[in-house]
């Protein structure tokens, strides 16, 4: 019985028009990835679920999409959990595998797994799909590609001046100029806490001054007393609220308001080793700012923050993010192995490109020329000459059917094709082609050559 | 606690060497595809359940993967299967969505969900991997890439003829010279049990008549009659063993074969199409072949039907196959959807150009030059002249460490980067660099416009 098709909800199909505008941004940035001298990796779709679970907290391990172990999976279910209908503990026992859930924790793994084949530091890309059961929403998939590189097994500073040189390298190519590149450094959110004496609460800190852009300088404030923050240490921390200017005067005013922190003033040392390079050699079209309020998942990262935000004229979430990681194989059991990685959103770099209609007009073009099908014989001398245009690099097809002309004309219209041919008897005994061009109509009588070369 | 690392068995983590030799790969078959006119379309990763589920047979059903529902599954649990311990029969109540199996279904599926968005004829492309949850064994995953080419929508002969062409392009252009396009017709094999009389045991009969290759006449005629195809039967098709020659030659015995048959003869005259056709349009490399033996699935195919062949020098099973299927949409609803399309076996090809040494060198090469780390300063003077050279589309990196030269000369030894640049306080004076060829061991003091132009 005939079912009505659909696709599972958070999910997508994408048309020849999405795939080549998709493709068209994954090429940019992979051909960018290349020119800094990273190397593609790939790695399975699914993972052992050992590999994943634990890796994102519990919101993460809830989001995992686990996979039904095939054949009798009930023979080994955890009797214990079944009987109770305890779907969270009776999980592990069925479902021996899961989707990636980003491209970090895979990469880790291969990192760890391949250690002997692999000389450090290495600098990896890879561009595949991840799953996440998110409730789906605007922007937000189930299904979505990261696109991340990463360096692992080396601390210099020139891996954090080089990330921002390729953001600017792809976002610059991609024609989306006035992106900020935003920057901050773990070390400078360590020594706030320090200076204010709340090390202890770093996290609820900085979770709160993450939120500056959305709730104000009251509403963090106000989130910092709830979490137990004390009056005092507000009043101390009140000079992060009045950065301002340029990098080279916000890190001046860190200067002073680090001044007791060693780690602060590490950090403020990083920071400055890369404003120093990127004012040596300019950024093409990105601007660098620092941003003390930036956090990203602290827990993770350890150096530098990164994050990119779209030209001020378009309303859109952050196009990128990363930072240095000092322990990424830890998990795994390679130590002393510190990371570097930075990714672009591609969904939202997406609609950014669309909205300002940055998508070349050359993306979407496809069949060059539609030959006009008039019966058997007229097939075979329009399929050789289809032949030979393809030989030239020229996309050219045949209507398959020796249909009304109308029809035929129709579809070369509806799918823009610019041009057509209509070659018949006359055609033939000249050797000749009658060429019509879809937008003006105009017709020209031509041999191959002159074919050939229009269509060029 | 640290684990040791590894992956779910029949998938495959990909090194860079192995990435960009498949990108190689996809590459060619793509800009084939694009060229002969076919639109890319991408499908997710999941589909509902109820897509996939009774379209590839009962075998097909269980080595599909199905993804555990999210959150509290049990809930909806079948209490029946559950208490019963019925795996088979609970799988629907706590698994909703499953794992791609192929891409012709997922593509039957978004022609008729998208049918108003679609121009007919279509004709697609979609490169995507697929999951199956088989034994695993040397040269079968449970994760691969599949690479499909597709027209629904019309039953002209010439897009049989396109197909013919295309995979002849696309060995062509990898190199892989020699393949034999082997094509079979549905017509031909419904032709031979209604000659015999014995159009009940169709399936039965080319089942056994596949297995030619592999068991011999002998064998064949014995599996047959188990099946209980009559002696009779077999003393009638016995010149279906006799058929020799080229492929005209082939044609002519078959007429006299299948005279009996109407459903015969149009086969015959579809294979003559073809066969006109390519002899007026000749193949660049490949051969084209009739196999009458041929079947691939016959429940699935209504005309012609391909097989691809490696060069006789290599061991190795199909490398592409394909055929037509008048009714593709039917399963979901939209009736009278003709669709022919062929495929591509990527991992098999792979091993063949492997084997042949068919891979170009330039494939597999990545950073061109390597700059030494001497220090801050050097490193800077570095870094400016490996922005100017990135400009220039030369792949270039700095070490990131002012590590021992020897360690950072061997990196590039074993990462076979074919130059170093050497520069440090005297080059840096002279505005120069000295340019080693790891190979010859020779060096070359050089201004930027020489190191870039032997770096081009």
């Amino acid at each position: 019985m005939a079912q009505k098709p659909s696709i599972p909800k958070g999910t997508r199909d994408f048309s020849p028009e999405e795939v080549v505008k998709r493709n068209y941004i994954f090429e940019i940035i992979q051909s960018e990835f290349k020119r800094f001298g990273f190397q593609p990796i790939e790695t399975p779709s699914f993972e052992n679920s050992s590999t994943l679970m634990g890796k994102y907290g519990d919101e993460g391990d809830r989001l995992i999409f686990k996979i039904l172990n095939s054949g009798d999976f009930l023979k080994k279910a955890d009797e214990k959990a079944l009987s109770a209908k305890d779907s969270l503990n009776l999980t592990s026992s069925i479902s021996e595998k899961a989707l990636r859930y980003d491209l970090t924790v895979p990469f880790a793994r291969y990192v760890v797994q391949h250690q002997n084949e692999i000389e450090f530091p290495f600098k990896r890309y890879q561009i595949q799909p991840v799953w996440r059961a998110d409730r789906p929403q605007k922007g937000r998939f189930r299904e979505f590609f990261q696109c991340d590189a990463d360096v692992v097994g080396s601390k210099s500073l020139w891996q954090e001046v080089e990330f921002v040189q390729l953001y600017d390298a792809v976002f610059s190519k991609l024609g989306l100029e006035g992106v900020t590149i935003k920057i901050n450094n773990r070390k400078v959110l360590s020594g706030f806490a320090e200076v204010i004496g709340e090390q202890d609460k770093l996290i609820d800190f900085t979770v709160a001054l993450d939120k500056l852009d959305k709730i104000g300088e009251d509403g963090v404030k106000k989130e910092m007393r709830e979490k137990g923050i004390s009056k005092d240490a507000l009043i101390k921390i009140q000079p992060i609220f009045n950065l301002h200017g340029n990098f080279a005067e916000k890190i001046e005013g860190l200067r002073s308001i680090l001044e007791g922190s060693e780690t602060g003033q590490k950090g403020i040392e990083e920071l400055q080793f890369i404003q120093d390079a990127i004012n040596e050699m300019p950024l093409k079209t990105a601007n660098l700012d620092l941003d003390v309020t930036l956090a990203r998942g602290l827990n993770y990262y350890t150096g530098a923050i990164y994050e990119v935000a779209a030209p001020e004229k378009v309303k859109m979430g952050s196009i990128g993010g990363g930072g240095r990681y000092d322990d990424l194989t830890g998990i795994f059991g390679l130590k002393d192995m510190s990371g570097i990685g930075i990714s672009f959103g591609l969904d939202r770099i997406y609609l950014v490109l669309e909205e300002l209609e940055l998508f070349p007009a050359t993306v979407t073009e496809n069949t060059k020329v539609l030959f006009i099908n008039f019966g058997v014989k007229e097939a075979l001398y329009a399929m050789k000459a289809i032949n030979m245009l393809r030989g030239e690099n020229i996309t050219a097809e045949l209507y398959p059917d020796a249909a009304k002309m109308g029809k035929q004309m129709k579809y070369a219209d509806k799918r823009n094709i610019p041009f057509t041919v209509l070659a018949g008897e006359e055609e033939m005994e000249q050797q000749k082609f009658t060429l019509k061009n879809m937008k003006s109509g105009e017709q020209s009588n031509l041999d191959f050559e002159g074919l050939s070369s229009i269509l060029k």
